[in-house]
């Protein structure tokens, strides 16, 4: 009788911002990464959203064949939808950061929407006795950071994703940025369903309050129209943020990549831990959860068949 | 180590808006309120905000006697923060409105912070099979109802209540009616802590979205400065909206007063399951739920042993 | 080569709001009121909105002779869109308030689109020495006064004016009441084009700040689409905010009924004396003024051979 | 009797942005610089905003004996406070961007909040003829751009002011940029009074309408407090936006640099002419303009006999 709405969790597992000694659980070699995007999968996640690491090092890689070695093995595996990463580092060219997503040519991949300042330098204080030397130069670094995304990458990105018939997912940091999009939708480039992701919280971003994610739906719905959105929020605002989200009719990303905690003062065991928690609080909202494949109709994503891994 | 935050949760456990037909659950006589009203302080409601009905027609009733025996006979099964109403029926003047906090001088007690049309007429549509003659004419009624709270009213009210050492939970139904407090603080009668609910939903006031919710936080900031604040939400967006006032930092008000329904389709079997589940929802976002004690403390009440019941 | 957009001004010479003694140029008699609307018209205004006065004692009167008379007057000297007011009196039913919009059958009226508290009492302490009896009492009387519209009432109101093919201005006080006239429209009584206008700084009502309009527009664009709107604004705030109106894309309404003031400290000696100052403002922000047949065009009005004076 | 308020215009006369060819009156040699600086000033304009430009060939120039030539002359022609840019070009370091402002020690100077994409490709299509070589490319490139200012930038910036009791006017371009200058402001590096610029609708930040600029005051009041502020938009929302600052109680910035025309279709024969017009919008406010030593104090500026130059 009562209609219920289905919602879209997507678990990013490890992305390229944390470092391996936050967190005793933080997914870290790619062995660890495929295991806890289908374990997140099979906990209600129908995206797993994917950046690939070193097995040596741990640290973040643009290296092809590690990222393909992920995905298919995700594959193998389960039918979760992977949105691939092209965020990339900041010392790769635009080329090589869409690398993984011409040789792999996901159903989604994330696609930045704008340039900013991207800085978690705060974390290093966090490290006590990091595991590896790179951790605390990575994440001090980001003090003087951008991430870059000009109009001309982005542009280059969309059309080279529209080409593989690949979904860009829109990273939006800021307002201005919903405007961006708005314009490579005029310019025709852009092409329906648009699918937005509200990331919040980054130091050089917009601060991850609920009045701001309410601001930024508003601003999209002006100036786009429909479109599918989702939310993440950096640290300690995941929770109250995603959750949010849903009370207002969007979607919601969770994972380590996000937060290493489960509530305040105790750490998520796993990416998945943190979708069961969505899930129980979705329940309680009246909301149930998407498989894959239903994400893969609100999305219109091509399918599991026509990807090349 | 981690810092925890204590919420309050209200449980409206009838109102005078809710027809008994309604709901098979809904408490409509005085022995019912009192059960629902025990209940959900003990499932996690710190305050319980209380209306009178009649023992033989479950109506809306302005009786001294029958609000003094529900009061009291919480008073005597538990610790409860009683919040009573002065909100009263249409045909009343102000000075039978405010009679039961006068006599009863509760800690708490409502005062609408504002006139607005208050709309409920389409819940007719809903009702098979009332009970009771009254309940179809009561809900269409609604379709010529103000709420009717002028200044001279709400002045009266506030200073009634200053005189008794009542607290007064002001009731916000649309953006002017924070100024409308503004006025009275900055006329030196309103007394820090100010405690307000945004009752959001109500056809005739600002609707139940969370951007509203958000507009209204951020305009009470700005004119009234530090205040301590809840929200409730009428029908379906009930359990979205009061989740994200957790979300915002906020407190919330549940109970079968605001809406039937635990979620979309199941009804609820108390306003004490719908505290259960927002305890649950609370303790996913790190909250930790105020016992009456603590949310006396939090709104500088006078404490149970000086009301007159 | 450059287009330019037109934009409605709204003359309101008088309202049922202030009195005579608050400026020695308020045009309170019949006489008065026909001058200063034509005046106005003369000075850029598309529309006059007219309220009635009794000729000895200059308060605001429902008597449809007075009020034939002044519109009638008005008709004779020039082309000007008549909105008449449909706000009548406290004391008056609501077939009484809308007496003059169906006996005159103007082309377009005011219909208020809710219940507010509507408060200028504090306007009595400007008032050394009155030159009536009933200026103090009818000024402090508003701090027990709520402008009474009604559901019920609002759908009376409406459905009259589509009989007679007049077009309500919807006036509108709060956030809420955006969300009453798009109850309406979805229920098929309000037809489009729906023209709101913003009436702020109402003490009861939604303060005069450019966030509030703001705000206001964009929830109006989420609730109702497309529409027309203007702005109006008591006291000081009143140039400000029609100005930012104007920067906004909107309409804007000036006139002795919001404000005798030009600027601070100087009395306006005219509402038209204020249209001459707000058309200098527009024109510097690049915007023409419609004459009274654009203004027709604009809000699809059934023009000035079809009413009824 | 009614207390009125001043306001600060700043003049932006030239710029980094525009190209000499955008309009006949664009002033882009050093001497057609300083005349314009000194007529704008002589218009109402307290504080002149000024960058360099060669006076071969009219581009914009890091050249610090040009900038010297510029201000030196200003200094010795008009009593305005001189804002010297730091925004450089993109292939400048940090320390060269901020050279002008070590060695001339002005009493204000910019400060860009953040990272963003600075697009102004489109204006390309606007020169048919252009006079010289580098503009075509100059506007194209920028679709390529990325207007750079990490947190060590800022840092840097903001501790070098401070070290020359030089005020930083932070250019703010979105809205997460407001929480970076909270970052610092926490951090106890900016001190108040803090001086805001809200720069609007530049491709790549947040677009320029009244909403924005509301939504971007109202945060700015939730994280920093008390500051003063300015606003400043691009291109034919020129007049409309900082129309609606001061309708809002802010500041406003004109000028060639942020707009060639004096409204839609009329080219502005001089930033001075803007001023003008600017000014004539704010006396039908009610609202004085500030002479230059007024600014000095509204913004605690160290005085212009303690300048470099």
């Amino acid at each position: 009788m009562a209609t219920t709405q289905k919602i879209i969790i997507t678990a990013a597992v490890t992305g390229a911002t944390h470092t391996p000694s936050l967190s005793p659980y933080f997914p870290a070699t790619p062995e660890q990464i495929i295991a806890d995007a289908v374990k997140a999968h099979e906990a209600g996640a129908a995206v797993v959203h994917i950046h690939a690491r070193n097995p040596e090092d741990c640290k973040p890689t643009s290296d092809l064949g590690i990222m393909k070695h992920i995905v298919s093995s995700i594959k193998q595996q389960c039918n979760a939808v992977v949105c691939v990463t092209t965020g990339g580092a900041v010392w790769m060219s635009k080329e090589e950061r869409l690398a993984p997503a011409v040789e792999l040519k996901p159903e989604l991949a994330s696609c930045n929407a704008g340039s900013v300042n991207f800085v978690f330098a705060d974390l290093a204080s966090k490290l006590k006795n990091p595991k590896y030397d790179w951790e605390i130069p990575h994440l001090k670094g980001t003090y003087d950071l951008i991430f870059s995304n000009t109009f001309a990458g982005m542009e280059y990105y969309i059309e080279t994703m529209n080409k593989y018939d690949i979904r860009p997912e829109f990273e939006v940091y800021d307002v201005g940025m919903v405007n961006n999009i708005a314009y490579f939708y005029k310019k025709g480039i852009v092409k329906k369903p648009i699918y937005l992701q509200f990331v919040m919280g980054i130091l050089g971003g917009i601060p991850a309050t609920v009045e701001n994610l309410a601001y930024l739906v508003k601003t999209a719905r002006e100036q786009i129209g429909d479109f599918v959105w989702s939310c993440a929020a950096a640290g300690k605002a995941q929770f109250p943020l995603v959750t949010a989200a849903l009370a207002m009719g969007g979607n919601a990303r969770v994972g380590l990549e996000d937060n290493v905690y489960l509530r305040p003062g105790v750490l998520a065991k796993s990416s998945a831990e943190q979708v069961v928690q969505l899930k129980e609080i979705a329940e309680r909202l009246g909301l149930e959860t998407a498989t894959a494949d239903e994400a893969r109709a609100m999305l219109s994503l091509k399918g599991l068949d026509k990807v090349n891994y």
